[in-house]
């Protein structure tokens, strides 16, 4: 990471108020100071104290870039730049991005804002920022050779426009954009609306990912930039799971999600126990005639789907891309069908010479989530993410949805994993008529340790 | 196929009320029996004689799961075990699945009913049941690890729940997820409502199936449980055509159709000679300001979609994906290209040395549609069916709607071949001005054994 | 291509009225003439001057079919057959089309007209048409051995139908579907309302064209045919960018563009700098009360969707598949990492021995689109079309929106690169505050010699 001195660390407490800063940088001569990012984890709302107020949103396992008040114009400085991003424990990989991490910052601000913001370039190559669905003047979009010339190593440009309409957007190289974005070059930007905005529900909670992919041999650090539709590794904001943080929401909180895809494919983005509207895109809010229930919506490449419910059903709720094979990591990606083929003496002679030799998948894989499989050196484990009853064999495009009663108003950190009402667990049938439930406490949750969901230790030793 | 004599054989005869079942059923001790399933054919719709009424789907190449009434509780037993399903006459493929077949029975229920489901795992690991779309308590969604144990090898669990919104849904393991989908477990329900609903219409026919796909080399029998994009058998509820049924309806029948899509991409259904309206989806009915005409519907990953139309068109219209990989078979996924080279010399000599030798595709596929290619043993061949005027060249994922003014109402039997009106059918230009055309009848079809369509015994012989 | 002399050559002029052909041509006795297309420039409008009047649509890279009235018939005459399509300047590729270019001419009737297509078959094998999404009886709907027998090699089959819906569709074979599909064998249909229609626009201009694809390997003329997924060359009506027209307007034009898709995967159109709405699908339009904006469109395999615009942002906006590996031509899909390697010594010393050696992509990959890499013959360069500020490095499905002030009523021609006012262009930062834009006609573009975004000749001479 190029991380320097020179170069302010932001959240490194827990306080995300920006006034300080903005009054601090107003007084610099010069660029803004270009604030990095040296944490993966989701860092609470940015809320704003310069500008217009509005209710901020949370990026999953990202931040909000701060910004500097210039006569009236709202300044930002982003920096493209290689960058290591843990995608999860133990797992590093070499990417490009934008001040410290991939993605870059969410820009948040308000419809109607004059916003001016820096690009410095230092890439080993040549590079633009197109602020995809954004209304502006043409020589503002950002395709390099035919809006502008593109950004040379080492310079820095500046891009300015009016927030012109209130959504959702994202930002990304259009300068050798295949390869940028293969190394995770890409952003989110929400402008909120000014005033009421009939399409524009107010919400309790805001949050805000993109779909991304990279395709990372096991074992190796950097991605392959020409991969067309075989990529291995399926993020939301660079993370797999169970290294994204979890969606934490108060019982009856009205809540919006706003998803970019920047990948090569579609991703059916489902959650569990709610309904949900679509109510927005990149191209705006979408009126409430067009609005239908859907458990799973379809995030095209180059698109933007805003979900909102009412979190009316407690619980943990799984939210993951229904494509099977994003929700495993690379290891699932090159596994021989075993089922049905009894190998168990032939293990046993392998492992006379090979100790380590496993067999993967005769029975199935789901083994997987609980056996201590060695797997290269800087790889996901395939199949992993331990709940209170067991491995959940998931990998990437997955996290969990949580719902509480007692989750308190602006609280995102996760409350932990939820305490089930007695009888409302699938049980194991005990030959009773009518079967008598017996309390989730009991045999179908581990003891009193339970713990949240989080990386397992097992697999990622090597 | 684990066809024990425990077990009764449902179906066996044309008569589908569960009436005597229910009656016979609720007076065992412990668990429901469990019904299976040994036809691949679509069964006659499940006329409900106990619980609240209502009008029943019909599962393509499917059938409906009978239930017990317990004390107000609608009591089903799903057995997931390894399965032998023909996917075509000659082709079988070792599958998972539930009571005897890949997909599973579909489950129907009303609107609020009370529904208690006892699962028993006969496979070799362990798994669970997410019950996709449904409204309940978080312990009975399903997902292993995070809602409930997976259910061990040899146990059975049970789930209950109020079957809270009518819709279409779908169910399928949350556990080594990849792996138990890819081998084929997964199934439908349909809950109906339990009053008129605004968004949803009473029709006259109400059909469902599965959008699946395997990946089976040609010669083999077991699906490989790790493939992410290159499946080659492409299906419908676990059928590629011509072993599809045709959906034969009654001219001017308001007819519904559920499809759900558990495989990794993008199915685009197209209808032809209709439009239609898509009126719901696993998050509920559509509301009628939001509708629109479509002649191809791309149901994504983890979704339903439900079209509606007025069957308003009489003849023989092609259903099918419209990406024409996924109308071929397995054989179709690798072939060189031939078109423009002329081997009929070559092909000539080394037949004197190999007298099966055959050239494809010098000119195109079509011939592969008539001629006598050797295929591996239990391969479904890659363009086949044949209609009353010749060969189809169609797989997968392809079938036929069928209209006809005198199919009686309920009578899902296929009425066989359209009789095409005299006049209306494309025909060879004669040189007249204005063209003459010629019936139908006469030289554009074959004569009075015309065929339904159906699988050719071409090239399955071997 | 199949040019003989005794069909006659269209659009030779710039004239583009079917007056003249269509009383000429119905003077003749028998067919009607087939008429062919030599050029792969988009053709101008083809006025009406027979039958019912309408605003005719533009389609990009190809043309209009002209038809005769007979008794009150339109008819028209295509020929299927082996052609050769320039899809980008000294890139041929052997297809098979109709009458002379791949896609075929665009079918344009008005709702309500009685049409009489005649198709000719100088194929090598058997095919038929099929007109997607019509109404029209089930045996003119040209599924092979279903609806009609396949028309055999030499032969003339006539299809004849009311156009009795107004919109967009496809026509396409139905025999050896995926076959002839792969040769580039489909076409546009556009039926125009007879009266006003309330979902229908009257718009200042309508554009239409097909999404297709090939896999034509570098340095080889003909497309495999048996290809699933991994095509690599991405076309709009079988061109890439720089070879594909640029849509111009004039600036507060209300646009229609109608797009549909016959290759294997959904195409995520995206339009930079408006938003626009989808107003009709193969279906029919869509009701107002259905529409939301969107500034990326999912077309998916199989649809058509139209969308419709206000061009109320003066400038050069990039309009393309948001898929970045359909923006890259065959070159691109083949390349390794190398990114983050040295490799500046090895080189040098491997060119004393190959002074044409060249490493691709360890700073990224920016330099491809500037530097002289030697590419096999008969290729498309993988990244390439310079603008006014340089090389755009796109490929494949890419091309520009051109809105200008001055752009005449009725003048479809490209007017060159937009002028961008002064101060509106993103440009380097020297250190002033408020930072002082240079006018970007100074140093950012390049000097009065600016061209229109157009095929480089870099790259292709080998």
């Amino acid at each position: 990471m190029t991380n320097t001195n020179s170069r302010r660390q932001f959240f490194a407490g827990a306080a995300a108020s920006v006034a300080g800063l903005a009054v601090a940088r107003s007084a610099l001569a010069g660029l803004p100071e270009p604030v990095i990012q040296t944490s993966v984890e989701t860092a609470p709302p940015l809320i704003p104290t310069t500008g217009r107020p509005y209710n901020p949103v949370v990026t999953l396992n990202g931040w909000t870039l701060p910004w500097r008040m210039n006569n009236g114009v709202k300044e930002f400085h982003l920096v493209a730049e290689p960058v290591v991003r843990e995608v999860s424990p133990g797992f590093k990989v070499n990417m490009w991005g934008y001040n410290g991490q991939s993605p870059g910052p969410t820009i948040e601000v308000v419809e109607g804002d004059r916003v001016r913001i820096f690009v410095t370039n230092k890439l080993p190559e040549h590079t633009t920022i197109h602020w995809h669905g954004q209304r502006l003047p043409s020589g503002m979009d950002g395709v390099g050779g035919l809006n502008q010339r593109a950004i040379p190593v080492g310079k820095t440009y500046v891009y300015e426009f009016e927030a012109r309409r209130p959504g959702t957007f994202m930002y990304h190289p259009h300068a050798d954009e295949m390869v940028q974005m293969a190394m995770g070059m890409m952003g989110m930007w929400v402008t909120h609306p000014k005033a009421k905005h009939p399409h524009i529900s107010e919400v309790d909670r805001d949050f805000c990912f993109l779909l991304n992919a990279f395709d990372v041999e096991p074992g190796s650090k950097t991605p392959k930039i020409n991969t067309m539709t075989d990529f291995n590794i399926w993020c939301w904001n660079s993370r797999v799971f169970p290294a994204i943080d979890t969606l934490n929401v108060r019982l009856n909180d009205r809540v919006r999600i706003r998803v970019g895809n920047l990948t090569m494919t579609n991703h059916p983005i489902h959650l569990h126990g709610h309904e949900f509207l679509v109510t927005g895109t990149d191209g705006g809010p979408t009126p409430p005639s067009t609005r239908w229930y859907e458990v799973t919506t379809d995030v095209a490449v180059g698109q933007m789907r805003q979900i909102e419910l009412i979190a009316d059903e407690e619980g943990d709720w799984a939210m993951h891309c229904h494509k099977s094979h994003h929700t495993m990591n690379a290891m699932g990606h090159d596994v021989p069908t075993m089922i049905g083929v009894d190998h168990r003496g032939l293990v046993k002679k392998i492992q006379k010479v090979a100790p380590d030799y496993m067999l993967m998948g005769e029975r199935g894989m789901a083994d997987m989530g609980e056996m201590q499989m060695p797997i290269p050196d800087n790889t996901a484990p395939m199949m992993t993410g331990t709940g209170q009853f067991g491995p959940l064999e998931m990998g990437g495009m997955f996290t969990v949805f949580k719902v509480r009663k007692d989750q308190k108003p602006g609280d995102y950190k996760d409350p932990g994993p939820y305490k089930f009402p007695e009888g409302t667990v699938a049980y194991e049938w005990n030959g009773a008529l009518p079967p008598t439930p017996r309390p989730a406490a009991s045999s179908d949750t581990t003891p009193a340790t339970a713990q949240a969901i989080k990386p397992t230790a097992k697999g990622m030793s090597h």
